[in-house]
């Protein structure tokens, strides 16, 4: 049996899964990230984790995969920006980790690989097109068009989060205004309350509650009309936090979509709840291993 | 010496060409479309058209290749809907043509084939992947990944004019509200106006003007920067009416691109104008006849 190490990096957690080749997962490990977050801080941690992990078996492991939540260029081999990680800038991820491991090391972003992770076990096995949507506190997209994951020209294509819906809208982290995921992600939730809590309250009935999730489903499907309309892509597979409260949003999603789009694409467009939830990332970096894939 | 027909169809001409294996154009001819628009009234002044202009070369002709500012699906062989020709509904434009010509017929919207047209012997020859951008009346977008159209999983992708860009903006005639079109388009030129004679203005120093101008391009810029981020495309070729006011757009458009987008992408971003100018759309066609491609 083949073996390999998937990593999913993300603002609190740090999750370290030995996967075989079936995609099962043998062996998990979930670890916090701490305050300080220097490159060096971050890969000790993680060495520490991989070897807890995987133990004995890390002597057979095919390689490591990474998914970080960020801007990767797996092409020129580095991680441009981590926004839970300021201090890191162009930090050769795959060159630290084969220092150490003596492996091949895969790495991209996060929804990147929960989109190889979903289209290799999930939900999306039968999709050979689809737009994977990552929906955490921002929104990661990763784009399989025809069986293939969709990089762009340098490794930045997804960032549909950023796509502004709101000429003067909402401020976001990235320095703009208007993103999309300060609509339609768990950043969109007000503060001194969480998804969850907002999910308790709909379930229970609450008035302001239920119209939170329905201005968040509005927003969430203006966003994917929009996707709908620029690439033609008719599936799309939610994932993250936010998801569970599906039932709260997702009719008033679907029809702010049959409004924004024309009625030969409206009536083909699929939206699916994620199947591997937590685990997609980790599975698809497990993917990148075995098939040599991703840079 | 091979040759093609090449139609582009727009909202008050009907222009027909005949196009040569190098891409020269041999002969064209343009001629108005009535307001009478019916699929039987359109294909008997089509077929005058191309009989005029092909002359006794029309017995050389490989095939017809057609763009048509519309909903096509080139895969069902049928036009969905052409929002300037009402009473068109599910044409099947090829077996038509079939029908009076006796040669293969290609067709997909306008966009698609003048960014077909400028990747074969354009500005975006160089270019592998790239989206094109049309505007006219509306915005139409063609995009070419690895030296391929991408369709969409229907051929419905390149929809880019109605991405919803301001939650509650300006009315559009797809239904919807906020669509870029009714921004970055000779659609958002105020009644009374046109993109002509606002661009004098501009140039005669007229404040209102560049101040229209500016905030055109910013609108712009706004919407090509979201393709940006969800595509990772970084490479743009603007073509239609609207782009003779290029000067007094663009500085404003790329300004709000490199607000928009993450600084290792807006780097890299190009806008080009287009070098077929109105003929891209014919030479695209002529390709797809040449090529048989495009369905």
């Amino acid at each position: 049996m083949r073996y390999a190490i998937g990593v999913d990096a993300g603002g609190t957690h740090l999750r370290v899964a030995l996967l075989n080749e079936t995609g099962k997962i043998v062996a998990k490990e979930t670890s916090i990230v701490g305050p300080e977050r220097s490159p060096e801080k971050f890969f000790t941690q993680l060495a520490q984790v991989i070897q807890k992990t995987a133990g004995d078996r890390l002597k057979k492991i095919d390689g490591i995969g990474l998914g970080l939540p960020g801007i990767c260029n797996p092409k020129e081999g580095v991680i441009h920006q981590l926004p839970h990680y300021p201090e890191w800038k162009d930090v050769p991820v795959g060159k630290i980790l084969k220092k150490s491991f003596k492996v091949p090391v895969y790495f991209d972003n996060d929804a990147n690989m929960a989109a190889l992770g979903e289209h290799w076990k999930g939900v999306a096995r039968k999709y050979p097109t689809f737009i994977m949507l990552t929906l955490g506190t921002g929104i990661g997209g990763g784009l399989i068009l025809e069986n293939k994951l969709w990089r762009g020209e340098e490794g930045f294509a997804g960032e549909v989060g950023h796509m502004v819906i709101e000429r003067n809208g909402r401020p976001c982290a990235c320095g703009g205004q208007g993103c999309w995921e300060r609509y339609a992600s768990a950043g969109a939730v007000p503060k001194g309350q969480t998804a969850l809590s907002l999910s308790k309250l709909a379930e229970a009935g609450d008035g302001a509650a239920k119209d939170f999730w329905r201005e968040f489903g509005e927003y969430l499907g203006m966003g994917i009309g929009n996707l709908a309309n620029i690439t033609g892509v008719e599936h799309f597979v939610l994932a993250g936090g936010v998801s569970k409260a599906w039932p709260h949003f997702i009719d008033a999603a679907k029809k702010k979509i049959a409004k924004g789009t024309y009625p030969r694409l409206s009536k083909k467009i699929v939206l699916t709840e994620s199947s591997l939830k937590g685990d997609a990332a980790l599975l698809g970096c497990a993917f990148a291993v075995f098939k040599g894939f991703g840079g």
